[in-house]
């Protein structure tokens, strides 16, 4: 065992190394049969929910891994709109790449006017439509979405329809609270983010490039 | 109501729209002292954990949003480096903003190599404390930290010291499966992605641009 490991206070004896061994063996078994398994290329559809935080992060992250492949990348943002965010403000910097559409004008509960969420979330799936029928696009954000059907401002079934025939290799990200049970059952891939903790509980402001 | 809004289905009466409107002005005022109350700023250390996909990609949709307010970022990669993923491809597009070191081999189920994993850990661990130092960095995304944890690669204690030394103002997200009960404790912000379903259980292969 090397200085540097003991100096750092890593756990290691023989026996240990070797249990380990053996249970990495078996559990790449394991894995090697699931990704033997998950063998068809095609788009996929996620939705991210839940109260904690990571939602759109966590689509933002596969916009900077879609760009990375060489894809061109599409956002809509429902409901985000009053400041102007670091993700904006960020990707566009790459206009040829990244077509990103604020369509929000902050929280609902900031703006206090139905008719008018109403009005704006149309548009903004809208111009949804015109991304999910463009097969030059690799990757659609639909971010805060879930809350634009939790409040009933777009249907349903028409947002699925319109989910559905868009082009086969194209995938798309769906965020917010409050996912409609319809639109995870349509989903591929469902992820909850469940809040554990936040530092807004401890008193800490919302900071620049976590939380916006 | 606009025609565009009866097109889509949208569901909508003056009743609806009134007491919609009485429940957000209700909301508003709890998230506005909520608001009022986290007022102060701090670097906040955030960890993302769970089996559901989405603790790396929402650290990375992090760094761009720091990017995108002129901050740097450090990031780290402790397990991932078999295969180049188009978030390391993407933000090394940006060698002055983006510090990006892949210290891994891939996931320990492919090496099956204890010494070796252990050995790479504290490579990776001396390289995040050089981060941990620089007060120029603003953001700092410590990628699988929690496995090379979880599997004692590291020690725990020492990896808290050395978080809780860093600057005053640097943020820093600690993802992976596993997280040790001492780091959550320890950090501000705690999400765990719950796996609804994935993907790759409908056979569908880990696509580039959303998984890697």
């Amino acid at each position: 065992m090397s200085e540097k490991t003991e100096a750092a206070g890593a756990v290691s004896d023989d026996g240990l190394a070797e249990r380990h061994n053996a249970r990495m063996a078996r559990k790449k078994e394991v894995v090697d049969k699931k990704i033997a398994a998950a063998k068809r290329d095609a788009g996929v559809l996620l939705v991210t929910c839940g109260n904690g935080k990571g939602k759109s992060s966590s689509a933002f992250g596969m916009v900077a891994r879609a760009l990375g492949h060489g894809m061109k990348v599409g956002v809509v943002q429902f409901i985000k709109g009053a400041i102007p965010t670091g993700e904006e403000k960020f990707f566009r910097r790459f206009p040829e790449e990244v077509s990103f559409h604020v369509m929000g004008e902050g929280y609902t509960w900031e703006t206090q006017n139905r008719e008018r969420d109403v009005e704006k979330a149309q548009l903004a799936w809208a111009r949804a439509k015109e991304l999910l029928t463009d097969d030059s696009i690799g990757l659609i954000v639909l971010d805060e979405l879930n809350i634009a059907l939790k409040y009933k401002y777009l249907d349903v079934q028409q947002v699925i329809a319109d989910l559905r025939a868009r082009p086969a290799m194209q995938h798309v990200v769906v965020t917010g609270r409050g996912a409609p049970p319809e639109l995870i059952e349509a989903a591929d891939t469902v992820t909850e983010m469940q809040l554990v903790k936040h530092a807004f509980a401890a008193g800490i402001a919302a900071q620049p490039g976590v939380e916006w």
